[in-house]
């Protein structure tokens, strides 16, 4: 891993510079606008169609059965479902702490003002196919939505030849999905956005998926609710000498494994640990059954920086803004107040990063790219609309008639101002 | 206004009609991609050079002075101060009431965990030029981003020949704008995203704008955060035989005079009301100054339907999800619970709409066009982006450390297992 060691203000524009990704964007948005257009033209039998043609499977019922849901979940093994069900009871304490409650004013005189909290009525999941499938996102997505309120999770997956992973469909069945879909790309973005005859509109789509549904995500976006698009992973570390290299090593390679263009950085103001954990990551990588994704991620995409001391690292750490950020310092928690950018943050050395990704309760879909400056991890908030609601006597509204007029008509509202003028001016206007 | 009488399902299928606003996007597109393009490479010789061209003003200096600001408040009509305070109070005692609470857990030994809320740092606001720069939007822009925390907010509006109008700048003044630049347009947004010389780079952009605005915004989207983008306006009213025609027909006519494609909704039980509420649309309607926007409004956009009964109403306008819905029924706070999907809801005879537009408290950005769906009012939570965090303790570790361990290696992830194994192994992996 590359040492780069400068001063604040150049290690600062250093952290800016990001492999761009090439992607053949306008021949995905032309493909996927179609597959769009046809879906909600077509329905049930231009997903037929786009599963034959992508996924080379005939679909008769895209439906997955409560039994075959019930045989997968006895299928999968006890310590993956003791698992499951652990992180389940985790995410479900930590993300009820966010409920947010309705809240009403009565203070003035012939005047109620308030705000209340409504559920998403339906939620739709995307869970992509293959090694993409992870189950513990499935926990993720769903968890937050059944405690928001949402009524009606559903979950959509591309068919696969030899079935859905079993482990897939036992984490929706503990998750509590609604219902799940054996079908998948753009397509199944499609159909949620908009329904076809078996696959019901939904208010909101989440879930990370390949270009064709990110793109489908964005196109469909306004017809309904989407989550963040994701982009490929990151984990920042700050550091000091008292903190293991091999273990700070092993959490920078847990996250550069996800995908070539993963990001891990460490920020250090040792020297000594820098060196010490670059021949460690070298070391344990080539060691990787994903050696080759996650050393293209190191090289390419990681950096280890060395500060003149702490409060720089934190400096410059906020300037990345990574999606995960582990603090391995002694006493860590007392620099909760210095970290203004991140999606989740490990305090300690113990607290290694895939903890998050898999039990703590913390939600682990997360800002990537930089935008933890201004989004938020996946939680409650994601799944309910908030309905703003005023009440007024006639006596209330007399008191403020004056002001609510002088400002209409300062804007040339005419009509706003009589609106509230025809309460005391009787039939005449 | 026309009059539709059908069963409840026809009725629901007509909301979803609506005229598309025919607009020349891809030259739009092009012309605002290059402008991005540019303000990012040349700073602000590039916004000199836009402003020269789209606004025909030559700008040294794009900073509104403090004086200029003193100045123009100066120049404010007394009434327009006294109403603008007012509102401010409203404002913000209602969007103090929005405020979410940091969350800390240590139920369980050796673990604590919790997430920390922290303002966005700084904001922009986009307050366009002419006739539609409202100075009640100022308010309601700037004031949830202070109550936030927001160290930043800046405003910025075209220049105009005859300088920015004072009631604007003297908004911008109660409100709490920290600066003001006169620069407008695409370029606007492209320098907030991006940072010139004279104007700071921002982590979220609010406020509405015309087609190159919204499109600005849609394309720094990511780069920054950004509000969304606002459809025209609409009313829904739902009323019985009780509501007074003519303000039911006030009502609907202050939203109409909005925009050529506002939509104002009447949804009753009653014929009578129905036919009454017509007529008086009409008759108001030719008296107003704003009266072709209105009629054009009234005549494609807008209609009343007649319903069996007032269950059947909220059934129809949860569909519709209007952006307004004002409740003209007697004991108007108990059908709260009927509402599923609306932006903002005026309560009884006398909430009528304007009154949240200028002075009740609640925002008055709302989500448009059916996305009340999924949308929430401008507020608090807008400004602020949340932080999760883990501490665990060894021994805290070692107890999750095989559930961990096992959803690692089910998913493939052999890098996150080891990672806390390298917690337990010593210098081994």
């Amino acid at each position: 891993m590359r040492i780069e060691k400068d001063t604040l203000p150049n290690l600062l524009k250093f952290v800016d510079t990001r492999t761009e990704e090439v992607s053949n964007r306008k021949e995905v948005e032309e493909a996927v606008e179609k597959i769009i257009r046809t879906v909600r033209s077509k329905g049930d039998s231009a997903l037929k169609e786009y599963s034959q043609q992508f996924d080379n499977i005939s679909i008769n019922d895209f439906l997955v059965s409560q039994e075959n849901i019930d045989a997968a979940y006895e299928q999968t093994d006890q310590a993956v479902l003791t698992a499951l069900k652990e992180a389940k009871q985790n995410i479900e304490s930590f993300h009820k702490m966010e409920v947010q409650n309705n809240f009403v004013d009565a203070n003035k005189p012939g005047i109620i003002r308030g705000e209340k909290i409504t559920p998403l009525a339906s939620v739709g999941v995307y869970v992509p196919g293959g090694t993409a499938a992870y189950p513990s996102s499935i926990l993720m997505n769903v968890i937050p939505a059944k405690i928001a309120g949402v009524q009606q999770v559903v979950m959509v997956t591309p068919p696969q030849k030899d079935g859905i992973k079993p482990a897939v469909l036992a984490a929706a069945k503990i998750a509590g999905v609604d219902k799940v879909f054996q079908v998948g790309g753009a397509q199944a973005i499609a159909a949620l956005a908009y329904g076809t005859e078996s696959i019901p509109k939904v208010d909101k789509i989440t879930g990370p998926g390949n270009a064709f549904v990110a793109t489908a995500k964005k196109m469909v976006f306004g017809q309904v609710d989407i989550d963040m698009i994701a982009g490929p992973s990151e984990i920042g570390i700050i550091a000091s000498d008292d903190a293991n290299p091999s273990q700070v090593a092993a959490d920078l390679l847990s996250q550069a494994e996800h995908d070539k263009l993963a990001r891990p950085i460490l920020v250090t103001d040792s020297e000594v640990l820098a060196s010490q954990v670059s021949v460690e990551v070298n070391r344990q990588c080539a060691l990787l059954p994903r050696r080759e994704i996650a050393q293209a991620a190191v090289d390419n995409e990681g950096f280890i920086a060395v500060v003149e001391n702490i409060d720089d690292a934190f400096e410059l750490m906020n300037d990345v803004a990574p999606e995960h950020l582990e603090v391995q310092l002694n006493d860590a928690i007392s620099y909760l107040n210095q970290i203004k950018n991140a999606g989740s943050v490990f305090l300690g050395f113990s607290a290694s990063e895939p903890l998050g990704d898999y039990l703590a309760g913390p939600n682990h879909i997360l800002p990537t790219g930089g935008t933890a400056r201004f989004f938020s991890p996946l939680g409650v908030d994601d799944f309910i609309k908030k309905t703003q609601f005023v009440s007024y006597t006639k006596d209330a509204l007399e008191k403020d008639a004056k002001n609510i007029t002088t400002l209409a008509r300062v804007e040339g509202l005419e009509a706003h101002a009589r609106a509230i003028e025809s309460r005391f001016n009787g039939e005449q206007m």
